[in-house]
């Protein structure tokens, strides 16, 4: 396996849902991409036995995490524990691209 | 807690030693923030039974990954699955912030 690689060879579009795109599935950990068009969401939704979180890459998201709500930019961690709701909708005018971990890895 | 963290907000110096800070401990998941000033360096270990990933957020570093070693810059994700020996030594000449999730977390 390559381990080095860079997110930006990994972005792509998807015009039905938003793109995703698994950059590493291990033994114990999940990283992946997703990238949001202006306009596109993930719905809420909750992982009850892992933990995730986003970091935002580039663009601009309201995301849901429990009862609250919040814009985040580049640079935010986005924490969604266990069992928590968590979604995002890019609320910017530029593409949304999102990294993100969850543990346990899903096989 | 708070969901919502700017990794911004935790960045650091440590004269002796690289700085580390926890931006996360979650049950299945842990997510920190490394500062290497120039120079600096986190001596090549291994997590026997952890998969790891480093994300670059700025600066330059040379990581060693196994058997490999490469320069990365922001944007590039390093891979170390459990088992597998790795470090970074900051090789350029500003600071070095790096993310880095840890599962299982260690507790």
């Amino acid at each position: 396996m390559d381990h080095f690689l860079d997110w930006r060879d990994f972005a792509g579009v998807q015009a039905e849902k938003f793109f995703k795109a698994t950059l590493w599935n291990g033994e114990h950990l999940m990283v992946g991409l997703n990238c949001l068009e202006p306009g596109q969401s993930q719905a809420v939704h909750a992982h009850q036995a892992a933990d995730k979180f986003y970091l935002v890459l580039a663009g601009q998201g309201n995301f849901t995490i429990g009862d609250a709500s919040r814009n985040a930019e580049m640079g935010t961690l986005v924490i969604a524990p266990a069992g928590i709701a968590h979604g995002v909708k890019n609320s910017g005018a530029e593409r949304l691209s999102l990294l993100v971990a969850i543990a346990p890895a899903m096989k």
